[in-house]
């Protein structure tokens, strides 16, 4: 599964001081310490106490770039933010997100394709949060035409069912576990798909196993990745094992470490 | 998911050892142990060193029904042991187990109906051990048609795919879960599905995760039974928590502490 960390997020408080302070050791150690761990890309988001994302997000990717050259996923609601730190970032970006609306389709798909991004598609629209698989796959469908007809590669597109906290939506957990498995058949060559994780267990009061409880179901329904807190142990190891049982990764008895080391 | 606790087994050497010297003490708290951390039901296996199984079993079933009215899985690969157990048991007894050679549904299928026991039918014959869904598959309809025939509720059914240890056949483990999907529409009413869970990781390392990780896959895929060791609580959390999701479970925030208290 590919693991894209969730913590250089401004929402979070250590992050966004460091942001408003320019601490670029505490971004950096952040990066690094999700790497380490096993990330294989970094989202980036600025947060909502962002005063400038437009060059806050560059000084983010700027910052992380010093020490790592793992691909970063650029988080933001607003086009202008996104292109700033499309410009300057050096592995191959993952725009996160476009949702299925034309008007958010038409910015941000060409932006994709100007700057060789993979894009993440949420199946949301202005209409609002899906109730169950077939509106997620009418949404992925949308997404997915849209993207072809641009000449975006699909395999590039990663389709996000939208996560629901289980203690509000729990009859939905079904639904999402499924939209994840059909999304594939969706078009040939297949769309890939992600989910935003640590929805799941928001509110909940045992996070951490709700989380990797969803995350090795959703694998088990052909995941592709997932955005999420590397720095859960428990979580990773049941990402890495899930792997395994997927036969993704070859069985050895030291898999685990295997893995940490890579 | 309805649990089966595996630990009342010959296999074991405290439980060998209890059945030898009949201490019927040391096989109650077994039983009682499994009971207090949610089994719905208990296996019983004299294991291969008791030199008369016919009456170790029926020893077994009156000290465990001393203590519990759980219903019992009679494990043994010899009908008249079987038929020794379910001539004692009080709760509906399950019988495991048949496999799809004729020789043993001619018999257990009739012994089943007999003693209104429910049953578990391994996808697996003669010929060798399935080395696909669709051999599972097969087996399984097989299975489910001798039962109807002989007028078997197939609801009292329950199939089991034949788990592999992932160590040595890793690219089955998809197989398997898809069987567990599929043998639902083997039939309406639809057979249910079980697994012997800790075959899974044998000769593995990290047993308990291996095995935490494929009944959570499985769980999504929408087994209904598990025969597995209750004491190991990571993985009981595990259960739970696919039911949760799974939406077989209301949620409250003390879900966990709801189900061991039950």
């Amino acid at each position: 599964m590919f693991i894209i960390g969730e913590l250089i997020n401004g929402m979070y408080k250590n992050i966004g001081r460091a942001i408003k302070d320019k601490d670029k050791a505490a971004i950096q150690k952040c990066a690094l310490d999700q790497v380490k761990v096993g990330a294989d890309a970094l989202d980036v988001n600025c947060g909502p106490a962002s005063r400038d994302p437009v060059f806050d997000i560059r000084w983010l990717i700027e910052s992380i770039q010093e020490v790592t050259d793992k691909p970063l996923a650029l988080d933001s609601s607003k086009p202008a933010v996104i292109e700033s730190g499309l410009k300057v970032a050096k592995a191959r970006a993952i725009i996160n997100s476009t949702t299925a609306d034309l008007e958010k389709l038409e910015i941000l798909v060409p932006l994709a394709k100007k700057y060789n991004a993979k894009l993440i598609g949420l199946t949301i629209s202005s209409k609002g949060i899906p109730q169950n698989k077939d509106q997620r796959l009418e949404l992925a469908a949308a997404i997915v035409a849209n993207c072809s007809d641009a000449g975006l590669p699909i395999e590039d597109l990663y389709l996000d069912p939208i996560v629901m906290p289980v203690n509000v939506a729990q009859a939905q957990m079904c639904e999402i576990l499924e939209a994840i498995r059909e999304f594939k058949i969706i078009s040939d060559p297949a769309p890939k798909s992600i989910i935003g994780l640590s929805n799941v267990s928001q509110g909940a009061c045992v996070r951490s196993l709700i989380n990797r409880t969803f995350l090795t179901m959703a694998a088990a329904f052909g995941l592709d990745a997932a955005i999420l807190d590397p720095l859960d142990k428990e979580l990773m190891d049941a990402a890495v094992t899930s792997d395994l049982i997927m036969n993704k990764n070859i069985y050895c008895d030291s898999y685990l470490d295997a893995y940490r080391k890579k």
